[in-house]
């Protein structure tokens, strides 16, 4: 049994995380922090958890993570992650953090589209970015995973097989997504209230949504190319889990059936992505699973391929993605403890 | 034309108002004020009203009500009529409240069940309950007419005619009531956060509702008993709009047949209350509509009467009938501008 | 007042019509037919219009429509309008069809996107097609009117400035919509089956939708172009009512300020078309109505502009057009019978 | 590992007990049989389980059951599993059965409340009441287990710590009770179409559920009562799983506090029966999991005890009590399997 931290632990992230770990068989919870309920236990701000995870939170601020821990999961808000990892670090200490503090190369990014001053831009290239299907043997090796973002993470399953081959005319990607509304966190705010969110539709962040700069440097990365633009649009749909996107690039000179064996190819070995032929995906079929499931479709008449992706936001794209990074640094197979049938 | 004010235009029941005012053929809008949104347009807090109901909205601190207003609906949170209705009535303007304040005929229930003491417990006498069905001869009459609560509004519909011909044994009666969210107001809190929200059921404040005083006192009255105890307990259901309440009451010496009939009697003269005998009710026969649809049965074998009634919480249970009261205020037919057809 | 008839009055578009219908001031329904429940009353069918339309339902095969009818709206399974159309036509009747029977002019197209041969190709030029904001005056001389379809209605209004401008790039041009249920219809079916369909998102009929060509087609027209081509993506939102469309083109060589002013200028008399500026639509606010609330959003990098469209699927998108469309032909104010406040 | 047959895997309660007993770390899926789907694979009647569970589907009719089977789960409709349950007790195999085919003792009661005469009257003596938390002794012996109705599950939970110190007064017993809309099962149906079903709440089969009778044994058989009377109504709830029971009883003469170590002790030993004082229970906080739990109030003004019970319908309900009897059947611990968090 290897000990884990979580910090953070009572944010949906953060407590999707918990129930994962809690299942692993091969994890002990050690110390979980929050600073918002510290002296609680976790199963009062969760109540689902009572009986099975009674541990009382911790204050970062007040309490060391323990020597013996093995990995830390650190689930802070956006900018509360850079300020604390690099003394976890310097213990020596293994970590994943879910948050975007590390994810980003360019310092200047977190300027443009976060807003602040990286504190720590040292840090920015000594970080391995999380996602398991294309950087498993750089995880394998890290002391730092940058978990993901939710977007990117359905975005660049949906693209990386044609990217990786240089099939994609950049000028012509779009990313039309849509998300359940626990990506929007556990914090009640207007347009998340009940009444004003549940038979409603809509589109958000138009154009200037901070996960694109993370989308573009990952396939950039993959194409081999110095820099790419993509257009990305999220939209929130009236449910609890579940992203679906619907990726346009223009038509590669290859048929269909040409292009699902290049995806299936490609994703041979990755356990959690499922290329699927006979069926679209829809969400209900991922939920509460680490799965991402692809489809490809053509549109002939316009010349455009459509790539549909879809994972549960919390899980692939944020705590099944933490627990697979996990495994992966600990030696394990990356499926330990997250074999969930969707649900 | 009559000229009527909304005080406190921006919460749920005040928006709702203000819609079936704007479609009232007899009714202009004259003022309409806002706390919290004091000079913005009443189309920026409700984007839906855009090109329709664009006036600014109005601190009434600032403002005092026109002379020429015919009626003031105050939307106002509970608590905070109470100090404004005075002035207003002093003034000789005629008034339908909202809220709590004036419903009860016993001052000490306020302490006891709302946690405040009346500051003008001398008005509570000269209230009229606003509940048309059944005082619409008083209603006509009254300067002050405190609108019923919507929980209130569905219960007494369903108890009355047995009430009113003594056939309830009071030791018996159980009303298990189930609203939509939003019943409890535009602001944004955990319990009524989507995610947290949707895809759950649950009860509240089971065993001390403080609707329950009000239903209490107005099925005495129609009973002409001192005091009655009924068990009410509300339920939240993931749906925007809607109350069912089923009503468990010790059967009477009566056949179903003669249930119905008295039934269908008592509410002959009453446009909005349908008694139905071919289906049960459901939240969506009802749904943006003043329509209080009832419906009776029998379990024999338990020796009990099943009422089921259905309002739309925010129409028939506030917005509705307060222009139903207002209608009758001004001589008016009571259904004036209120025959939507359910949505 | 005028009598109208309602042939296939059942469905949920036919349904929604005879609500507007009902409360159309200048309107006397006449006759309401239906195959599947001639002989019931429209209210047993739909119960929440009981004490307000318990008409009986007739069956068009045994039913002649009344010679004084003034307008026939046919809202009956698409295939199932064309052969009844003509003898309305034959005895002067005005016809506006809810289905798809007489909107594409060019009779092949049924043969490739319905499967179905035209049985009247000859009645195809003579039809109107019922967009009231680009083709009023037509539709004021018109027999017969194709009312739009509900995607359609929503991508066509997005893009008409534009189009007829000649501004844009048509191989750029991508519809991604997202519609809620009520577009499926009323028949139960395993996609649409609750537990299968809430807490869900999916696409369906990728590239390949029979709404295709109706948007090419006008598109086309309004842009001077022989043909053009675009990629039209539908997905299923878990809601009842509304289509949000995403449309993706080049930015012209305009700025967003002259975008909007072009938007606003063409707009300008169309009182159902809402240009907003100070929101991103959403599909709540237009809910009820029969507005189409539009925005536009343009990302620099990408060289994109991005037009969103609102509308009720089953208002602007079926029988709130239908009314208009009625309004135009008998030379009413368009917006007679349609001023719902978004609900 | 032990080889277990399902018949019947396709519906949402056989699909279920698939998702559990893939889980489970003992179990061996060896034959999963269904009429209508009979050729096809699991994973393509419910596309979630693709790369988990492709096994083929066989007729009942056409394959029997192997020799090495060690338990045999029949979730086939009720009415079903009758004919077929005694052949299989006859090979000497264990049963447990989802249907309502052996739960009640008196034949007559099938007649009565399902309208069927039973084919094997002399079985329903033998057959064990699934209910662990009350029957373990004897499900641990039992060759054919019923597994208990949904509703019966959680309201029984709710009163046997009472009904077995004989502190209920039988006349005043009222269940109220709310479903999630996949226990009317995955047969699309008018009343379960999405946009009929959403935004809405009903109650149905009032005063006559068929589950009613299945209530009132085993309450009588707890309270050692010759017959008892309750009054049962059902309610559905916009929501896919849960089950919330809202129960009233006449307050004994007992405190809260007594009465709350009433239960705690009855369900000392009962793994997933959680006793909640804190807070009140809500169907989110068992979705998924195969928990009860319970809460306790009194309305003292009105002389009530009132118990709030909260299932997961499908897993408590229906196929994680399945598991939990397979488990005690096998003697391994019942909560084998069934440790999930609620989701």
């Amino acid at each position: 049994m290897v000990k884990v931290a979580v910090l953070g632990a009572t944010g949906y992230a953060g407590a999707d995380l918990v129930r994962l770990l809690y299942h692993h068989p091969d994890v002990e919870l050690t110390l979980l922090t929050s600073e918002s309920f510290a002296g609680e236990r976790f199963s009062q701000v969760h109540p689902q958890f009572k009986g099975l995870v009674d541990e009382r939170l911790h204050s970062l601020q007040a309490e060391a993570v323990p020597e013996e821990v093995a990995v830390v999961f650190c689930a802070l808000p956006h900018g509360k992650s850079a300020p604390v990892i690099p003394e976890l670090l310097q213990r020596k200490l293994k970590v994943v953090d879910l948050s975007a503090d590390f994810r980003l190369h360019q310092p200047l990014l977190y300027q443009q589209w976060y807003g602040w001053t990286h504190p720590t831009p040292g840090l920015l290239a000594s970080s391995v970015y999380g996602l398991p299907e294309i950087y498993a043997a750089d995880i394998k090796q890290a002391r730092l995973v940058a978990n993901p973002g939710c977007f990117p993470t359905g975005a660049i399953l949906a693209l990386a097989p044609l990217a990786s081959e240089r099939l994609v005319d950049w000028d012509s990607v779009i990313i039309d997504a849509k998300s359940g509304v626990s990506g929007a966190g556990r914090t009640p705010r207007p347009g998340f209230h009940f009444p004003d969110c549940t038979e409603n539709f809509k589109a958000y962040r138009v154009g200037n949504h901070q996960h694109t700069p993370e989308i573009e440097q990952e396939l950039a990365r993959l194409a081999g190319e110095e820099a790419v633009r993509v257009t990305f649009t999220p939209h929130l749909v009236p449910m609890i889990r579940g992203i679906l996107s619907t990726v346009y690039v223009s038509l590669p000179d290859r048929s269909l059936e040409e292009l699902y064996a290049l995806y299936e190819d490609f994703y041979r070995d990755s356990v959690f992505v499922r290329v699927r032929r006979e069926i679209l995906p829809e969400t209900r079929l991922v939920r509460g699973s680490n799965y991402c499931d692809l489809a490809l479709r053509v549109d002939q008449r316009a010349g455009r391929l459509i790539i549909i992706s879809c994972i549960d936001n919390l899980v692939k794209g944020a705590s099944g993605q933490a627990v697979q990074n996990m495994n992966l640094m600990l030696g394990y197979p990356q499926e330990k403890g997250l074999t969930q049938v969707p649900l």
